[in-house]
This record gives structure tokens, C-alpha cells and sequence, in this order.
């Protein structure tokens, strides 16, 4: 069932140098998660950051932390991000063989799992672990590749999602990341997201307009 | 010729929700060097952060960003760190055959190279690249594992390192990074180094120590 | 067409200081095919053992060696396995792009090739390759990684692969390696696999049970 | 819709001592487009060559190149071959996890862009890209190894190409690379295949036939 | 100071369908030593077997398991060949960045550490290791290759490392293993080994002659 | 003993449409050696040709064929290199971990050896294959990367590497290439050169200057 359209601003997109009073900033703002990017320049061709940093900033708020593992090998690294505070981790089939071994390991560990599928990855890749699953993140650009804008063909990938969601009848977030701003978060809704990743959307005109951001993103 | 002693507080230990400030604080308490460890839990099994967070911190300080790359392959990403503002960008030879080529990248792009020795590298490595290099890196612990102390058998090799930048008679600056603390900083110095890197002993005792901290690490 | 139900007893779970006496004892016992796992440590991560051990205990018996590759890169060792008198070679469609020719040639070594799906893996993988094969194996856990218990999502996947082999009329093994004990068995065999590998359900007891167990296994 | 059969000669198998002599004849002899097999003995276990000689010998012909990239990382190497005078580049969703953004970057770049399926992969690998896509390019051998022959699977293939772009509606070619000579051609374009990759048919009997023998490879 | 000769027969050369006798006979035989070959077909081309199988055949004598690591990656399993109870892990300094880290760790479990050279590492590889190591392991053929013959430059190594182990003073056992057998032996001893791994010359001849070999290996 | 220079163009900067008609020009242009650049798009950032290419061209000259490896893993290609027609193979140490293998299993297939040193790699690399070694080479750029001028550090190393050739009093070529031109090629000779590899300085001008470029390279 399609929830209420909620929004998880991806802190990549906010001033690192404040990076506390920004989370708490949009806390009050009134995103629903804060969105966490993990890039490893392997899995993806960009370094972000990894778990000390998200450590470091998860006491500022209570909102959940939603982590979106683009790493490479990744099973070595799920404690750390369990230990720095995440809700749910998200990974990518892609990652490696044995991704069903990694969603099982994150919720032995009492944590949410998602499973997120590039633009060119077939749906029916979710099919042996749904069942296991508490949210599916639907990539509307090609991770951490700058300059790219949302990815329309996304859009019959959540309709198709959102349908094997509603089959199951299992509470699962259906997020969509990359390209999400006023025109295009209607659209990713209409096809049946209930979570969006915003960046600079989220961000745009400075911490004034954080909470107008949000709530035009939400559609409200 | 070893120059006096100065410090570059690595910012790993820093308060990350608040790293504008935390450096500010570091360049009014003396820090001579702001040390930047860059990680992809590759080349090292720990993921620190990249780029985009070395930029963003960049402009609260006029001090020198003294970035040391544990990641490979290493090429690729140069030119982001130059972006970032690195005034040196240390390397490790072990991140892949063409370490002298990366170098003289470092260099073309305007940039203050260095080399980084892991505790069991020998020293001869440096023997083909020392012309090109403004910086050696000496590893008292193994770079992006937790819970190590000082190795004292990197006293040794600061010494040869001394011996041969005296040798060239060239303006080299000889880091220390591991471990180095009120105890170990007189040891390094007094075998060669004039550079230290440190950590936890910069932090300890809170913002109102730095100063004091960073005093005591230069012998002062 | 399912066939009777056999048993693999996988010999990881023997007494590898006496592991021909306990290849014997399994022939005895009335095992059908001797199931060996291979494991490098990379694409697994485990190392067990490799084609010089299957070639020193191949002679103590007649029965057929059902080997499971669990290796990455593999084309290099195909030979080495039909040389240590292989019967049927399993390999993993993940385990790199080319899997169609690793088939291929696994079959003109002159022994029967299997196809292992993970338990993340979809069944469509088997789509291009199928006309090929002897054997799929279904994992109802993840290769490799120890403590685990049989994942019911396999059941399903049993059935969509016995679907697959009745459709095509071809003489298929549709073995299922993972958890396998007296209560899973039946689920097993009830969803269409005719050949199951057994671990600890096998030894248990000690030898003078691997008889018993082993009928029990077949439902008998 | 299925066009008029083509043929485009791979020059892997032509006189590389005069390699620019060869492709004009080539284009004398009524080749529809020359394809250029890239392998880099890590995607595929063989090394061809690369962008240089795709560049040298460009200048000899206004008949497009269809470039098949057999490499992986491929990213990096997608300027090159734009460069080297490449009309489309066709690439392997195997060849990382980021394809859907090779294609972008190809198009970017002013090229048209392929897909390429192993005779192993699944064909809804192509339902998220074909609307980017101007080729597809069904694998009729393993790539990059020697001494094989038409696979007969890659009809079945075919045929579910050709339905997915009918029913899209879009002009995109359907290749076929692998044993194809005067005997598997007409399967394959019965099949729906209207651009057909030979090698040693192509070639064979020396220059002089090089027109008789694509005339009968368009079944003329 | 050189020691007195001691045999370590490695088992890869055993009859493994009846390994624990093997071993026991070894142990009567006289063997000082228990050499176990660890290969993973990655770092060399061979896969042999891992730490289950170790563990399996420990407990039949009570002789030093001098485990021979030819891994990588390598710190991964260090605890997992402690556990099936290794008394000395030798290491490749080739298998990592970080192979002064990874004796610090093997040390750090309770167990000596070695470390390998192969017949092309240069001897100061050795250098700021040598403080932590307990074994010192010259390759005098290359590790996973099969049938080569002792390297007669070998011999250079050995003394050049039997005077750096007299220079420290330290208790070293200085190990050589390939290619030794009754004409070999008194070389590598007369240039300052004090332990020979032994593979076909320990067994040849059979069981009854495990303790003329090991006597005459040891030039008694 | 240092040699009269000899003269090895590299076929990389010929016209690679009509190369069998380029390499027969520089046989009779006074070219001692032919070398071929083999790059493989892993080793170096770029991707030249291979075996095949390289076999193609082979019977137009007599003379040497001097094979330079820029490739990882190489093992499994030697073969193909020495079927193609190589007289030398050269390899880089920094390619695996067993080089000293590599030069064995050249030898073994009847062909020399070479060993290259990368710009930064330490001499005492050679010290334990020299005695196996017909060929040393030097870089004096990195390989695989485009625009670089000869690296005058460069020669120190060759005269250290011609005092290490002469002590051992065996007949190895001293050969250096990257940035070969009329200028440095006198200061490599000095140095203690007797082979130089030459690209743009030997092709400079068109064909009808091969035999002077040859000739002024040869400092006559």
C-alpha cells in the first residue's frame, strides 16, 4: 500500500563544514529520514564518506538514518554502519554475489534492509528477497556520477515495483533517488513512490527554505 | 637539514558534526599543517571520506591541507583533490606500479607531492622519486587499523630517511603519522622528523587544550 | 520428471584425518553421489579444499563425484577437476560473465555440468543455458558462510526450476544444498528436487548412523 | 521492423600487415559496416587492440564502425574510441554494474550505442536501456574464444529481440556476432537478425571473393 | 645462530584419503616440524586446502603446524588458522600493503609469525620485520607452480639472510622450502638453513621409509 | 660490456594501416630489433594490440622481435607472445608476485627474457634473476601514459644497472625506452646503454628519413 509521500534529503548535498546543525536543521524542517550516501570510489566512481562520519553525527537527531551502501565489497563493512547508528541499510544486488547473505546479515543485527536497483538493473531481481525486505530504492540516475538528471524510464520501474509491493501486502518504502525536485517528485509519486530522496531540492535557497522545500516535494 | 618541529593535527579526530569550526579552532591553537586522511576501505579497510568533504572545509582556513591518499587506484581521483584545495598530496607506493607517474601528476596540477612508507616498506623506494617529492611520510602504525601505538622500529627509518634528504640537501619535509603522542613526538623529532601528524594528542582535554596540546607536541 | 530421491552426502561435514575411510563408509551407507565443495576464499568466503584432495580420495569409491565450484575466476580450473575424476562439474552463473562457455566446456571435457543458483539469484538465469545441462542445484542457503538454516524462499524456487525441466523433457538433476535435515527434506522433495545434499543431517551420530540417515533423508 | 540483411566484416580476421588496404576492400566489396572487435585479455581472455588502431586505420572508409567493446573497466575507455572515429559503440551489460550509464555517456558523446548479450544472459537485461539503445548484438559464440562454432540457442534469442523491438517500435539493429557463415546466416535472419558479423566467411578464398561472399551472406 | 637441522615435511606431498595416519606417521618418523601449504588458486595457482581441513588433522600430534599462507587477501583468515591451531603463520610480503600489520596481528593471537620470500623478492624486504619475526622462509622454487626444481640462487639468499639473522642475534628459524631432497639439503644447510621443508623426499619409498628420509634430509 | 647502440623502433608510432609495409621499411632502414608495445588497458591506462596482431606482422622481417609486457596477469599469455613469433620477452616485476616464474617459463619455451624497471622502481629488484636475464630494461617515462619526456633520472639507474651487468660479466642488452631522441640518446649510451628504443625519433620526417634517424640515433 502506498503510504504518504515522505522525504529523506541526502545529506550530500549539505554544508559539511556545519554538518550537526544542518541535519538538525532539517530535522525541524521536517524531512521524515536523513538520507546517508556511502561512495567508495570502487562500486562507484566517487569517495564519500563511510561509517566514522555518520557516527559522528547520528546523536544530533532522532529522525531514522536511511544508509545507501555504493560499495564494494560491503559484507565486511555492515557492522560499522549498524554500530554508527542506522536504521535501514540499502545495497545493491550488484555488489556481489551473495547479496541475500548481506540482507540477512543486516537484519540479524536488528536493523531495516533495502535493496536499491541501478537504472539498467531488471526488476525481477527483487523476487527471492522481497520477502526479506523493508524498503526498495529505485535509482533514477546512475550513482555517483555527477550532472545527471532523473532517468524518466524509472517511472515504469516503480509502477512495476509498486504492483509486486501491493502483492506481497507488505509494508515496504518504495524510494526513489536522483532528480528528484518540484516537477519530478508529482511524477515518481504518481507511479507509486512513498519515499523521496532530495538533494538539492531539499537545500535550495538555504536553511530558510528547507521546510517549504520539503513540503513542496511532498506535494503539500 | 630538519627543520623545527610543527604539527599537523589530523582532522579524523575531529568533532565531524561540527570539522568548519573544530579546524578553525586547530589553525588559532598553532596547527602548522591541517592532515587530511583520505580512506576508500580498499587500499586500507576503513572508509573515511573523499573530496567533496576536504572541499567543503577548505575555505575556514588559510593553513596548509596536507592530504594523504590510502586509496587505489590513486590516479583517477588526483585532480578532485587538487580541486578540494590540497596544497601536498602524499601517496603510497604500494597503490600501484606507476607511483612516480602519480607524482609528477601531483606536480603538473601545481601541487606539493609526498610519499608515504608503510612500517615494513623498505626505504630504498624513495631512492628514484626523492627529487621530485616535498614531503616523506613515515608510518609509525599501519595506516586505517584501529587500536595501534607508536612502532619504534619507524625511528630507524626516520633516521635513514634524515640521512638521505640531508644527502640530496633538498627542502623536504619528514612526517611522522601513528601513534604519536607527549611521549613518542620527542622520539620522532629527535630521530629526524620534523613534521608530526597527531591525532587523539592534539584533541585531548577538549577545544580549550588544543593550543597547550599542540605547544607540548613541538617540545615547546 | 522428479526421480526417486537421492542423497549427496557433502564430505566438508566428514573426518578429513581418515576422509577415504569416511568415503567408503558414506558408499556403504548408500549414498549416491559423493558431493564435494570447493571453496577459494574468494568467492566464497571460506577455503576448503581443491582438485589435488578430490583426486587423492576419487579411487575409494564408484560412486559419482557431484562437484560444487564455489571459485572465482574458474575457467582455469575446469581441467584440473575433470582430471581429478569429476563426474559432474556445478558451476555459479556469478561467478563471472562467460558462465555459457564454462558449460560448454566442462562438456567437452566429457562430464556433466550443473548450474548453481544462489538464493538471491532469479530462475531466468537458467533460460540460455538450460538445453545444456544435467543438473541445477538450488542453494537454500549462502555458500560459504557458516551458521545458517534453510531459507523457505527456496521451496518456490524448486518448483519454477522443476517447472523448467518437465517443460523441457530433459533428464535434469535438480539438487538442493543448504539446511537440508529430516524436516526439510520432504519440503524439498515436495517442491520437485530429486537430489539433496546433506551435511551434518548425514554424519550425525557417527558412522553407524550414516546408513539410517541417509534412508531417512530419501524419506524411505 | 526487420530491415534488409547487412554485413559487417570483423576485421579480427583480415590481414593486419594491411589492415588499411583490407578494409577498403572491404568497402568495395559491399560491406555495410566495419566491426571492430576491442578485447583487453581481462573481460574476455584474449587482447585485440585498441582505440590506436581503431584511429589509424579510420581515415580509409566512410562506412561506419560498429565497435564491440570485449573490456572492463569500460567507462574510461569510451572517449578513446569516440575519438578514434567509432559510428556506434556497442557494449556488455556484464562489463560493470553502471551500463545504462555507459550508454548514456556514449550518446553524450554524439555516438550511437549497442548492448551485447553473452549467450548466457538473460534478454531482460535489455528492458531498462532499449529505449537509449540503436543496436543489439546477440553473442552466437562466447566472445574472446577461440575455436568455437554457432551456438543454435542465440535463434531463440534472436526472435525475442526482434518482438521487443517491433513492439517498441524503434529502429534499432539486431546483430549477430559468432559462426555465422553461408549456412547459419539465413537461420539468423529468419530468426529476425537484419545485421550479420562474419569473419573468416567474409574472408575466405583471399580478396577476390571478399563481394561474392558477403553478396551470399545477404542471401543474395 | 644456525641450529641444528630440522625436517618439516610438508603434507601437500601425503596420501590425504588417510591424512591423520599420515601425519602420525610423520610425527614418529621424526619429523620436527608439521609443514601445511595453504593455497587459495589466487595468490598462487593451486588451490590446496584452508583451515577446516588444518583443524581436522591437528589433533594427532602434538609437533609445531608451520602454516605457510600462499593467500590473498590474508588477514581475513588469520584467526580462523589460529583457531584450527597453527604454531607458526608464515605470510607473503607480496599478499598486501600491509604485511607488517598482518604479523602484528598473527603475534597478537599468540602465534610466531614468519615470513616468506619469493625466489625474486629482494632480500630487505626483511628489514623492519625481522624484530617481530620468528621464521624466515626462503622460496627455492616458485610457490604453486608444479614441478620445478631448487633454485640454485637460493643459496645466496639464504646465507645473506643467515647474516642478518646473526646481526640481530635473535632466535630465527631460517626455513627453505622447493626442491629439497638428499643432494639439495646439504646446500641449503651448509649456506646457513636451519629448517627444510621436505614434500616427495620425506615419502618417497613409502611409510617405512619416513625415518631413514627425515635422518638423511637432516645429514645424519 | 657495453655494446655498440643498437636500435629498436617501436612500431607504436608506425602507420598502423600499412604495418607490415612500416616494419619492413625500418629492417631495411637499419632497425637492430623491432619492439612491440604490448599495453593492455590494466597494467597501463591504455589498450595497444596483442598476440595476434603481433603474430601478423612477424614473417615480413628477419629481425629480432623485442616484446615489451605491459600486461597483468601475464602467464597465461607468454605462450601465445612466444607462438606469435617473440625473440624477447620483457616483463615488469610489478606485474605479480611471481616474476621470477615468468622468466622461467619464458626460458623454458626457448625464447630470452627481459626484465623493465619502472621510473620509480629501486634497482635491487634484478638481483635475484639477473643470472636468468638476456635484457634489462629501463623506462625513462612511465608506460602507458601519453605526453612525457625522458626522465634524466633515468640515468642513474642505467648506470647502476650497467655496473651490476658487468660485474656479473654475462651478455645482457642494456636497453632504455620513453623519450629516446637525438638529444637523449648520447646522455643513455654515456650512461651505459647499448639498446634504445625509439618511437617519433625514428619515424620523424616520413619513411625517407628512417635510415638517417636509425643512423644519428647510433651517433654516427
Amino acid at each position: 500500500m502506498q503510504k504518504a509521500t515522505r522525504i529523506a534529503p541526502s545529506i550530500l548535498a549539505a554544508d559539511f563544514s556545519q554538518l550537526g546543525q544542518e541535519i538538525q536543521r532539517l530535522d525541524q524542517a521536517g524531512a521524515d529520514y536523513i538520507h546517508v550516501d556511502i561512495m567508495d570510489g570502487h562500486f562507484v566512481p566517487n569517495i564519500s564518506f563511510g561509517p566514522s562520519i555518520t557516527k559522528a553525527v547520528r546523536p544530533v537527531t532522532k529522525k531514522p538514518f536511511d544508509v545507501h551502501l555504493m560499495i564494494s565489497p560491503i559484507d565486511l563493512y555492515i557492522e560499522a554502519f549498524v554500530d554508527a547508528g542506522a536504521d535501514i541499510i540499502t545495497i545493491h544486488p550488484e555488489a556481489g554475489p551473495h547479496f541475500h547473505r548481506t540482507i540477512q546479515l543486516i537484519k540479524s543485527l536488528g536493523v531495516k534492509a533495502g535493496l536499491a536497483l541501478n537504472p539498467g538493473t531488471p526488476v525481477d531481481i527483487v523476487d527471492h528477497v522481497i520477502d526479506d525486505l523493508d524498503l526498495l530504492l529505485v535509482m533514477s540516475v546512475n550513482p555517483g556520477f555527477g550532472g545527471q538528471s532523473f532517468i524518466p524510464g524509472a517511472l515504469g520501474k516503480i509502477s512495476a515495483l509498486r504492483n509486486k509491493i501491493d502483492a506481497l501486502g507488505k509494508d515496504i518504502d518504495l524510494e526513489v533517488d536522483g532528480g528528484i525536485n518540484f516537477d519530478t517528485a508529482p511524477l515518481a509519486v504518481e507511479a507509486g513512490a512513498d519515499l523521496l530522496v532530495a538533494g538539492t531540492a531539499t537545500f535550495r535557497g538555504g536553511p530558510d527554505n528547507y521546510a517549504n522545500n520539503i513540503k513542496k516535494l511532498k506535494g503539500q
